[in-house]
């Protein structure tokens, strides 16, 4: 019981001491055609993210080019000041190994064939249909000071060095983001938690919370948050609609944690549970075609002021047509009268802008396009259109499921890519409470 | 005329001469929000991208905490190195000025309040129709070794500072990426050319072209290209289905490089016309919604395995309701036979990737939403549903014009998001191109 714990648990600055913990780590991102601006680095977000829950800071992310120098500076700055230091990219097989040889200069060794390198870039070209050319078998020349993880996503392997002092870890992924991504969440992450922590349990969970501002939220969970035992954490992570509220935990006493970490979850729960759509970390999008799929349910869309950026979310998601029938993105009048079916004269008096309408508009995409479930949205994204009636950012939302239809009224900041993606992430959050009853 | 200028100029390796004309800089990203991974820097790309034109090539991005030891250590690293920083962030109302304040530590001078400052905010508050608070007015003190260059898109001014000896500039820009992007293009980009190159002309034209691979498109360039006088260069920034090719000037000599530079974009001209989609530079959705706006078309979609990424493209563009009547994304097939009129005896025989599908969702998109001209398409997305005859990335598109339907078969490689993004680049080009004898 939460009342039992915190009785015998004393009352500290949770925070503070949690902070002791925290081990600060730099990035370093490889390749010039991020210098150039020709691709957006998202590498160091997905580093950042994945490492976070591990107690592990971003302390610096440093771009550099493809270039032995500017390589070897950028890691030997970063080693001197930082216990571990991720680089992704500069690995692919047209770059010449520049990455390597500059490893080997930091690192010593030479380089040689390691056979299950390349027996995993077989596996993956032959699952692929593809044959492995002779520039691929270069990826299975390894640095002996490394010691090798398997890529499961591609052909170019992470790479694991420790200094001589064994004080120091640099872990090389490859630059291809979808491979980053997922030899951290199998593999590298774990690694990392078990060479810095080996005797630590550390345990996180994240709870999605809707329909209240981080600064309440906050408050709400202040007797929570500062009950907690020293070995445990809050972290708020807000994005526009939605706050990721994860708990953290760590200690050296499996046990221990386990108990105060589900103490510490359900007291959340008992705090704010009204608020909680979700125990587990994931988009909205991906929480309610669970959630359709789970009840056997149809979506549609019908959108106006976000001219399909909700079915772009949604289709997005691998296994989406299970779920989704479609969309009818409805940006002329005559659209929504001629295809979803809205009354003309609704529009004529309320407005394309109103209540009325996006809720014909949800319900005319459900029975249009032969759906149980529908979204909708009607607003104004700007920079034009806005009157001192309805200003850029109004916004009318309305989400229907077989128990009826509910609308919602919102003032969207920003620009009109902001006020579409707030848009779109409300009203899937509004389906997705709808369903909670159906 | 191209071929008596090739002959009373010296053949020479133009792009290495040219070479020794860039100057290094680098980006500082100054946020906790991205090294959290909460936000995805974009503003290092703006920057790069908007000053590669005149010569500038990134050294270096280094993102850095709201930390006053952190941006320290990072600006004068930066300014021993390089004659221009460029940096973003930390100036918010919230931020407490720690930016401002290290950066006086650098720089020296106080903060005096810059009535101008408040002025410009005010107008920017006052267009809004938003009252200005007693945060915002910190906006407007300055830092007294600084000059002020009015950030006509935000709150926060652009500040340019320059080291005692004038060897070094320092220029701070807002975080907000919309107004770094303005700024860059509205002031700050053409002071930078002023006060590096202040009796250099510079020039440049982009050419968009489609329809051939980069090696290829630099093959027929080749003569071309070692014709050039060192005074000029040709760049290549290849992206998916789109080659931005980048015809580059610069010169004491203002009437030299102006006669030179248009010989050189005549040459391109002559010698790959028939690939040009445009000559400036912009998105395939801008330019399709100007060549429909200008023709008096009306435009509407149908998307299949790109799920309203189209749609969603084509509305994130502010003025695109002229012209954009709306989408159906049908991803059931009876969405595709109900609402598109597709004939299900085509889909039984033929399958939804089909040529025969595509061209009828074309054709009843532009029917069913009454538009003109309307882009479709249909395929596997991935990563399941391939099959030995279709595999995934196998995509059909149409473009529907009065003109008539053309309809193409992409095999679009990488995953879900990439194929989804290439199948629509290539959709909005296909009908680009099916207007151009409208």
């Amino acid at each position: 019981m939460i009342t039992d714990a915190r009785a015998v648990r004393p009352y500290t600055l949770a925070q503070t001491t949690f902070n002791s913990l925290l081990m600060k780590f730099a990035i370093i991102i490889i390749g010039d055609e991020i210098l150039l601006g020709q691709v957006t680095d998202t590498n160091s977000g997905e580093i950042a993210r994945a490492l976070a829950p591990l107690g592990w800071q971003t302390g610096e992310i440093v771009t550099v080019a493809d270039d032995a120098d500017a390589i070897r500076e950028a890691v030997e700055r970063a080693l001197a000041r930082y216990p571990l230091v991720i680089t992704t990219g500069g690995l692919g097989p047209t770059k010449d190994d520049i990455t390597k040889h500059t490893l080997m200069g930091v690192f010593g060794g030479e380089l040689v064939f390691d056979p299950s390198v390349l027996e995993n870039v077989e596996e993956i070209f032959a699952k692929r249909g593809l044959k492995i050319n002779e520039l691929t078998r270069t990826q299975a020349m390894v640095p002996t000071s490394c010691r090798v993880i398997q890529n499961r996503y591609g052909t170019a392997p992470v790479m694991w060095f420790e200094t001589a002092d064994r004080e120091h870890v640099l872990v090389s992924m490859p630059g291809v983001p979808f491979e980053t991504a997922g030899m951290l969440r199998h593999g590298v992450t774990d690694e990392i938690a078990r060479r810095f922590h080996p005797d630590i349990t550390i345990l996180h969970t994240t709870f999605l919370i809707t329909g209240i501002t981080e600064s309440a939220l906050a408050e709400r969970l202040a007797e929570v948050e500062s009950a907690l035992d020293p070995t445990l954490h809050l972290a708020y992570l807000p994005t526009p609609g939605l706050i990721r509220l994860r708990v953290d935990g760590k200690d050296s006493d499996a046990g221990r944690i386990a108990r105060l970490h589900a103490e510490a979850c359900e007291a959340v729960e008992h705090t704010v549970g009204e608020l909680i759509i979700s125990r587990h970390d994931a988009t909205p999008e991906q929480l309610l075609l669970d959630a359709l799929r789970s009840r056997g349910l149809k979506l549609a869309t019908a959108e106006s002021c976000t001219g399909g950026n909700i079915a772009h979310r949604i289709t997005l998601i691998a296994g989406a047509s299970d779920v989704f029938n479609g969309s009818v993105v409805s940006y002329a009048n005559e659209v929504k009268t001629g295809v979803l079916g809205v009354d003309p004269a609704d529009i004529e008096q309320y407005g394309a802008v109103s209540e009325s309408v996006v809720r014909q508009m949800a319900e005319g995409a459900a029975a249009r396009l032969g759906a149980d479930c529908a979204v909708a949205t009607s607003g104004i994204a700007g920079p034009g259109g806005g009157s001192a009636d309805k200003p850029v950012g109004t916004v009318w939302i309305a989400a229907h499921t077989p128990k009826g239809t509910v609308a919602r009224l919102l003032h969207c900041p920003g620009n009109r890519a902001r006020v579409i993606d707030r848009a779109s992430t409300e009203a899937l959050l509004l389906l997705l409470k709808s369903l909670q009853n159906v």
